[in-house]
């Protein structure tokens, strides 16, 4: 029997289409620390599979070899830590072949979460959030390289999520602290939210 | 006069003293991308100075080098969005260095906070933590690099945050998202805590 209190959550860094410093849609380049960290955060908050979404051929190998080193490499055996985090990466050419593999895993098609800075339509709290994704159902959450998802991935999310907000107005952390922030929101183990 | 609610938290990436994977003492080199995570988060939750703790020469010149490229160089025109996060970084050669230039701005001594998965006696919870620090005096928190802060400074520390737990028993964030999380725990403006 499937348990309903286990979130089933996933999460995907996107490449394609995201947005460059001038609003224009490109595919970004993988950032080696992206993989690392997100994964670590991901297995440590218990996300199901961390999809890497990138159309260019290169760039998907890039991730293998990135990979293989820490998975069957030198890397596995100076610090076998990373092996179990890196093994939840799944590479996708678009977001489209994501929400397809999900679909096939869990016979059930995903929500789609997403958070914008540009966007604050519709948006749900992280106390909304972080009791829906417990229903049983599987949620894919998106995040966005570069400057951003470009708008066609934001409109077609089935939920928003609030911005991260400090003490301040400054709204530029990097796409590793959001993901690691936004993972603890709603799936942390913390006295403050039970 | 002083707004107590504000809190006066100043944030150490330690270089020196922390633990290799064998356990023993050394110095760990600067990762570029610490400066720029953590200095983007520091100033999101509005953190009065990050400091980088390092005793050796040339690291602290590799320190002045990459804030020098983004805060006057090149960086600067392309992207002036990292100069603002970078501006908050100041260097030091040792953590004694760190307590007294913040004493010197505060005409207080801080009190110092470290994590540790390694040392469970007198944690104090996230909610505690974030009660206390609106007391209008200052406070230092510690972070460790490679594998973690050493026993002298996790031992003179005057408060123990809890270990960050996720779902599941792994536990190796990378500093940068565990400084993300902390942030966000003790000063994100989230109505799950309010």
């Amino acid at each position: 029997m499937k348990e309903l209190s286990q979130p089933r959550l996933y999460v995907a860094l996107v490449h394609h289409p995201v947005l460059d410093k001038n609003g224009d849609t490109i595919a970004s380049a993988i950032t080696n620390l992206d993989l690392h960290d997100i994964s670590r955060a991901a297995k440590t908050y218990g996300v199901k599979s961390f999809y890497i979404v990138t159309p260019i051929v290169d760039q998907q190998e890039l991730v293998k070899r990135i990979i293989a080193h820490w998975v069957t490499g030198f890397g596995a055996q100076y610090n076998p830590k990373p092996q179990q985090a890196l093994n939840l990466i799944k590479l996708q050419a678009s977001l489209d072949d994501t929400i397809s593999d999900i679909c096939r895993i869990e016979r059930n098609a995903p929500k789609t979460i997403v958070t914008s800075a540009r966007h604050s339509r519709g948006t749900i709290n992280y106390r909304q959030c972080r009791k829906m994704i417990k229903n049983g159902k599987p949620y894919l959450l998106n995040f966005g390289t570069a400057w951003g998802l470009a708008d066609e991935i934001i409109s077609s999310a089935d939920y928003f999520l609030d911005p991260i907000t400090g003490q301040t107005l400054y709204k530029h952390l990097s796409v590793r602290s959001a993901a690691a922030i936004i993972l603890d929101r709603l799936l942390g183990v913390d006295e403050i939210r039970e």
